[in-house]
């Protein structure tokens, strides 16, 4: 069922540009799905692209470009003369069309706007621009069906009819009274096993799930998985309803923010993907590994300060680089547990609670670990005192570093601080230069140098 | 809009609970989505959750059992009699029922499954039973709509009517052939645009997009977001419709997708929550910290290697954690870049250019910050050569911990492996065995000792 883009096929369609055979490359691409040909496109130069692009109708091309990745797309209206942008947003649902407006240069905006066809269609998407990228009101599509709670069931249908036109997918019926303030939905469930004669005040549902304009994209998010919504309909301050979110825009906020505490745990600054360009990739990566060079800085004055073991246990230095693995590996693995904790809001119970329990998971694994080494010790005939003293202070070094994994993602949450900054980079440096210090100053303690 | 569970308002349950004031309690809990007497129940005591699932309906109490986390789940079930888990099952969406049914003890399930009251309902969730969690099969659900291809409008409408009271949410009609093998869909748009005089196979859109029974979750997921897609058919090995699948799972498999990610990121082995058990958490996270050690073990014996060192350039070994902390830092950050690329499928071109694209980038990040170890030198008047050495090692291998990074996940995934395992301690470990024997060794060289 699904179609492929094989290599083959690439080339056929490269050939058939060079040769300007435009009906067979037309007759190559109908039938594809616009997200197939998108795919295509993506693997195509920006000639090839646009060729293509201006090839086919715009009623299918929109939907290409609006699947593309921003990047690409990019390159794309970068093509085309602003009134070829704007008869491509004509075809567009509000919300594709105001999110690549967004994307347009400051000063083509306005141009495009100002040669949109559909005035409607265009005090719209002017409307959705006013909102947010992070808010309900960026999401949403001024597309939706609504029907007046006065109006009797005929009516209703058929102006359900005539409104169904305009919107690719029908979720929900909503019911609105005459100042436009949400009163309740109409299933479609509903509308297929009720009889048509019966008033609409007796069909539609009272209570309905909606968001403010206003609120937040990871919250629209969370209230559309929690009740299991596939649309949500979006009211202003006065409760008038002004659009609708569907699922597959909230699918995609949820695998951004999937990604993007997955980056931070990996120490990426931006958003980057691995065809960027190496600015770009670099300028993500550099800011965290500066932070990782000058926490390695601070443990090289650390153990300056503890030279004094060069003398009788110079093996404490071999150790170091375990004791900071140990160290960042502890404080990582309880920060995703946390994070992942907080953004599921399943961190409940005392702060008492939670530090017990880390202390419980880091002395049973710190115990573990400490008997490999005393072990590892016995079997390289270590002096025993020494290997008792690494196993000690590496027990010691987890427990706190444990602590500072569960408790600094804690603390920036309670502040209002994305607490997927404690993640990563932050988290290994900060415990790597504490964890070495704690562990000569344990060593320097028992063994006294 | 939304319902918040605060302190007062459990208090308040519990103390109807104690009081045994059902009527009280059931005026509490009325109105009150699933959902949220869900987010209650995970709140309570079992002797308290079991109170209020045994004083609720269950054609209610069905969905609040199916909302929970498994983990409650399990502790509420086994305060159930199998012919109550039945009495629940019963009242839920096939795909639900089986997935509960899948987590009961063995011997346990067949005596719920006797139990059940519609026979129906109850061979099609022994269907669903005999296929993987993580096909197609295993998530779809046997309750959908559907048509014969043969049959007039008219015909239609009635036995949809009918159909749809069995379905939550009606998203196409799916229309088959006398053998019941899938040929289309109606959608409901069609349907309200329509009219009812038009015969059917004038109708639907004979183009569908299907998976396979046993197709993976995550191809589904694939699938399902690339063409935007809110349910899917699921057709056995003689394409006959057997399933649907609709986005609100795909939502939870691209959810725990991401997690499981985010996890080996961080060194969990177990899909593990924060409210685990203790010996849960512990299991998940003590084989990362084994493999750490052993590594850090490893470094042992390489710093002993070259432990001539000690007599000129004792400050080498001050400055190893902050070398194992780049290698490490720089791993985890290609290669989550690649895994990231290789499940967003984005990962174009031949090899040979990634390979010049991370040496470019570690190279510029190499330069950057080991110009900031020279300018650290001078500061801290440190001997130039040193610092230039130091300088000039971590630059190596920055390069080669990069590149470990980014291909060691490629060459798993060329191998069937998840490269999501590459990430994490896998890597931060090699690279600090590699790290720290090419520091020295590269110091050796040019230092000479």
């Amino acid at each position: 069922m699904q179609f492929e883009i094989t290599k083959e096929y690439i080339e056929n369609i490269q050939q058939l540009i060079i040769d300007k055979h435009d009906n067979t490359l037309l007759k190559s691409l109908e039938d594809v799905h616009y997200a197939d040909v998108a795919e295509l496109i993506e693997e195509l130069s920006t000639e090839d692209s646009l060729y293509i692009i201006k090839l086919l109708d715009s009623d299918f091309t929109s939907d290409v470009i609006a699947e593309l990745d921003e990047d690409d797309r990019e390159k794309i209206l970068k093509g085309l003369s602003s009134k070829e942008i704007a008869e491509e947003i004509d075809e567009l649902d509000t919300d594709d069309a105001a999110d690549i407006i967004n994307e347009l240069p400051e000063e083509q905006k306005e141009e495009v706007i100002s040669q949109l066809e559909d005035v409607e269609h265009a005090k719209e998407i002017v409307e959705l621009l006013r909102y947010d990228e992070d808010t309900a009101g960026g999401l949403m599509a001024k597309e939706l069906v609504k029907v007046n709670e006065n109006w009797n069931v005929l009516t209703c249908v058929k102006e359900m009819r005539a409104q169904a036109e305009e919107v690719t997918r029908v979720h929900s019926i909503y019911v609105v009274d005459d100042s436009d303030v949400l009163k309740g939905r109409l299933s479609l469930k509903d509308l297929l096993t009720t009889s048509t004669r019966s008033p609409i005040t007796d069909v539609f549902i009272k209570n309905v799930d909606s968001v403010n304009v206003h609120d937040k994209t990871d919250e629209v998010a969370r209230i559309m998985q929690k009740y299991d919504l596939e649309a949500i309909p979006v009211v202003d301050e006065l409760g008038r309803l002004v659009g609708r979110i569907t699922i597959d825009d909230i699918v995609d906020v949820i695998k951004e923010e999937a990604e993007k505490d997955y980056q931070m745990a990996a120490g990426l600054v931006d958003d980057v993907e691995a065809d960027d360009s190496i600015i770009e990739l670099t300028k993500a990566r550099l800011p965290w590994l500066v932070l990782g060079l000058f926490g390695g800085l601070g443990s090289v004055f650390i153990m300056e300060g503890f030279d004094a073991a060069l003398g009788n246990y110079k093996e404490l230095f071999f150790f170091t680089p375990l004791i900071a693995a140990m160290a960042g590996n502890v404080g990582v693995q309880s920060s995703a547990i946390i994070v992942q904790g907080l953004a599921n809001d399943i961190i409940k119970g005392s702060l008492f609670k939670r530090l017990i329990k880390e202390v419980s998971i880091s002395l049973i694994s710190g115990v573990v670990l400490g008997l490999l080494i005393i072990i590892f010790g016995l079997v390289t005939s270590m002096d025993f005192k020494f290997s008792f003293t690494v196993a000690i202070s590496m027990l010691c070094v987890i427990i706190i570093a444990s602590l500072i994994g569960t408790f600094v993602p804690i603390i920036l949450d309670k502040r209002g601080i994305d607490p997927a900054i404690a993640t990563g980079p932050f988290i290994t440096t900060s415990n790597d230069i504490f964890g070495i210090f704690l562990f000569f100053y344990i060593a320097k303690s028992i063994l006294g140098f």
